[in-house]
């Protein structure tokens, strides 16, 4: 029965909002299977019913168990009332509104998007369009020190990034120095506060964006407060800047307070809560940016820090600095903090799974990889999947081209590992949101987890002269030179599931750019519907080739290759 | 395929929220028709796999295309990790988890609640738990003024009401008074700020709480600064509280400005943007609390206004008087205002609807109703389903009476309309949220829409002696006595569409109480099964009669009959 067709939305982000002045972006989970073509029917909220016009919705793709339908509705008045009607081959259909399913129009109501406040449902610093972060880890990188880092920006100019992103540099008795002593002191083991500042500049003069990593989750309890608390117990001033349990405070064997994870000693949870905490963060936060002119920060375990202080950070810190990048490491499901009030990224291990599992495990095929990838852009709103910080790996996983050697299939998984890596990187330049490059990855380091994947950088007398290295030199160029790659949007072109093929398009106004990538050890002859009727030839970004385009396109691509057709 | 069954769920309100100290509750949606056992595995979010702990979920209900299960999870430290299993009679089943549906657990990925922050999702005052309220239009009400009104609080107190809103009631040119001329006085037409002070006190006296009605989405025309704009125009100072189009400003015979609606010239738009504009309203809002002692705040259009005036609104109120119960107009679908962040409730037009089909239209059948009344519980999470305001009708609708009348199945249906009309209001006070009284619904007015419904209330020398008085009276203080009715949850308990018969059951803690309507013409004997086990006799608290139970229950039904059995 129509009526039990089950479909899903609901009038907020990301099922509903705004996507510029005057455009209501809608989005329809619908129940795999059915075949449906979906309408959307809306009008001005005051409109007296029979004014409304109907809208067809494109059908996205499938994310598993329901299809991803989409529209863009323009309203002048900003006051939406809407409708879906889904119809299925055999002319069946059924109305959804705020009432649910019905196959009586009036019985399912209407969805009130009620006002369009904003232009668009996140607005992001300019610069981060078409970005490509490289990341650091600062104590591994060149000399464990700023300067080293500054030192290769010539280097990383080379190489094309936009920006970098280092892991924690305050001064902590830890290696990786997610244990803060002291938010205000570069850790003298990487320099000073100058450094930090040429580091900048010598950035900033390479066209090179520069973001710092904040902990403000919990402290190390080296930090002078924490310190305060161990030595003067319930006496403390700052006794109610952390969670603690019972006085004195016990550290081992297990630690009377709250946490990092669970049972971390030197990691105490700040209480966010408390007015003072909350201003003394936010107060370091400001002082970086003034003093060294950083580009952004990212958030450390930004997702079990009181929502509330985040919308505060971001009021506080964009009206000061409305070009900083805000991105908050949450390594699940974003949604909630990717809304407009909180942050313009998050690091997307969502993502991330996804292309492990097709590329470097080779355990999904074609239409998994797609859906999942449609799955997870269909948490987010479109600004926020712009934002997101595409990673194939960080100094919490293992590397890539680790992972692509550990999986695979066939007796010669370990020779097609690089390819595997490869086709991973193309993926990840020609797909949307923030590339994010871990250091060395460009180079083919290996490591397993913590601590292999943190690693020394490994340099060379003369620029590397690897195939990988090449690869991402080129992709990077190629991203930053077609708009389709910065900012179009993602559309599934096709999947073969038995060849291990997959196709998607890029598109930005008028133009559109599809890729090809053949997962398999296979040679294939393909012929496939073009993806852009209209031209005669397209050229293979890649080599430069070009391919007569009929309608229909006919192409030749290698075993663990790829096109990027334009 | 089990991995294309549709489930619908992700990791925030009303999906999963704190529902107390430690406990995060949990939703899940399900493709109807699939009668899958649904269990929850969870476990903290750093204990490695395997220490996963499961739970059955309980079946709510059928909302329609899907079902509702739901489950409470205890979690110590309040991160948490979480998968669904979900599995047919047949043995077949699948995980789901935040990388979607999928037949191999690992891939489906986990669900993460990563901190709960609060010890409910939202929290509200603790007199509106078992509250009743009664809407008053204060032009028609008595003698058209505040001290026609406070002469009637011995009449609203043997009623039974608990609580009183008020239209507005500053000064305005119109009967309604929704274009404010002066948001500081009282309009002189119904009295002065004494009037209001005494109303206040005479019915704290009588325990009764008073809310009144601020209209912040629009003023008048005739409000001060608008007034300086027309005057003024650009040089206004005042030009930015609005939005004007064009200067010098017109009003007719189209508004140059943004208005209420569309084009309503007397109700310009108010640009709550603007902090001068937010200030002035809060200072409004906080200046009747301070002065006249009121309980709450009911907030016209809230969802036109932008939310994060609301934040800063509930904020700022909630700090200085805590026990303020606010609660937004929003006709639709309420969800992202009901969060906590916000409003303590809304004006449940959305429940409305299901019971003016299901009694006054007898447009459905009990199995609709059933899943109407779940699917709109389902947008919301528990705290802001016991703040809604469950209303029957309002100033902005025609009299439910006169629903009933025109309504109806058969021949006699304007004889069972009365019947019709008690049935809802039996509903109405059995289910679960505030109830709210249109002022003379009590003793049967009825009026088609606006102007009709809002006529003045009819007032005898004596205490009316009508029945539909008794009812809701009897009702009112049945509700009162019983925690079941004013705290429990709401669980169906069985549904007899052939004979238009639907059952359903309040619990709190140990204590149940099951209520059986008749919306049919028929008299019934029916056999069911028993709601509560292990109690050897229930009482039909409407008549004192009992009744075996032997764990299935033998009732007789009067045509359009009800039972509340306990």
């Amino acid at each position: 029965m129509p009526n039990r067709w089950f479909l899903y939305h609901t009038a907020e982000d990301p099922f509903a909002y705004p996507a510029g002045e005057g455009i209501l972006k809608l989005r329809l989970f619908v129940q795999n299977g059915l075949q449906l073509s979906c309408t959307v029917i809306h009008s001005d909220r005051y409109d007296s019913p029979g004014s409304e016009v109907p809208l067809q919705m494109e059908r996205i793709g499938s994310a598993g168990a329901y299809e991803i339908h989409e529209a863009l509705v323009r309203t002048e008045t900003g006051k939406c009332r809407y409708l879906f009607h889904a119809r299925n081959p055999a002319g069946e259909y059924v109305w959804f509104g705020e009432r649910g399913t019905s196959e009586n129009r009036e019985r399912a109501g209407s969805f009130q998007f009620a006002y369009l406040h904003a232009p668009a449902a996140l607005v992001l610093p300019a610069w981060s369009t078409g970005a490509v972060v490289y990341q650091i880890y600062p104590s591994s990188y060149n000399r464990g020190t700023l300067e080293g880092i500054t030192e290769k920006m010539p280097y990383l100019q080379k190489l094309g990034v936009t920006a970098i992103y280092m892991t924690p540099i305050f001064e902590s008795p830890s290696d990786h120095k997610y244990n803060t002593s002291d938010y205000y002191r570069i850790d003298p083991g990487f320099g000073t506060k100058e450094d930090l500042k040429q580091l900048v500049d010598e950035a900033h003069a390479c066209g090179i964006r520069v973001l710092l990593d904040a902990v403000f989750n919990h402290a190390g309890d080296t930090f002078f407060a924490f310190k305060d608390v161990l030595e003067n117990g319930e006496q403390s001033r700052y006794k109610d800047w952390f969670f603690i349990r019972s006085f004195p405070v016990q550290q081992h064997p297990s630690p009377a307070y709250e946490t990092f994870a669970n049972g971390v000693a030197q990691m105490p949870k700040l209480n966010m809560n408390h007015p003072e905490v909350a201003d003394y963060m936010l107060a370091v936060a400001k002082y970086w940016v003034r003093e060294a002119g950083i580009d952004g920060w990212r958030l450390d375990v930004a997702n079990e820090v009181n929502p509330l202080f985040w919308q505060r950070f971001r009021r506080e810190l964009k009206a000061e600095f409305p070009e900083l990048l805000l991105i908050g490491e949450i390594m699940h499901a974003s949604g909630p903090w990717l809304r407009g009030d909180q942050f313009d990224g998050g690091m997307n291990y969502v993502l991330r799974e996804a292309v492990l599992e097709f590329f470097a495990q080779q355990s999904t095929g074609p239409i998994r990889f797609m859906e999942q990838v449609l799955h997870q852009e269909a948490l987010y709103n479109d600004q926020a999947n712009m934002g997101m910080f595409q990673l194939l790996g960080s100094h919490d996983t293992l590397r890539f081209l680790t992972a692509c050697k550990e999986g695979g299939r066939g007796w010669d998984r370990e020779s097609t590992a690089m390819r595997r890596m490869r086709l991973a990187v193309f993926f990840q330049m020609t797909y949307t949101g923030i590339p994010m490059i871990y250091y060395g990855d460009e180079i083919g380091m290996e490591g397993a987890t913590d601590p292999h994947c943190r690693k020394p950088m490994i340099w060379q007398e003369q620029e590397p002269a690897g195939e990988l290295y090449k690869w991402y030199k080129q992709l990077i160029s190629l991203r930053r030179k077609y708009d389709t790659l910065q900012k179009g949007s993602f559309r599934p072109w096709f999947t073969d599931e038995v060849r291990g093929v997959v196709g998607y398009v890029r598109r930005f106004e008028q133009n559109k750019t599809g890729m090809i990538i053949n997962n398999s050890p296979n040679h294939y002859q393909l012929q496939l519907h073009t993806f852009c009727p209209g031209k005669n030839v397209l050229t293979d970004l890649l080599t430069g080739l070009t391919i007569r385009n009929t309608g229909r396109i006919l192409v030749e691509i290698e075993p663990f290759g790829c096109l990027m057709l334009n």
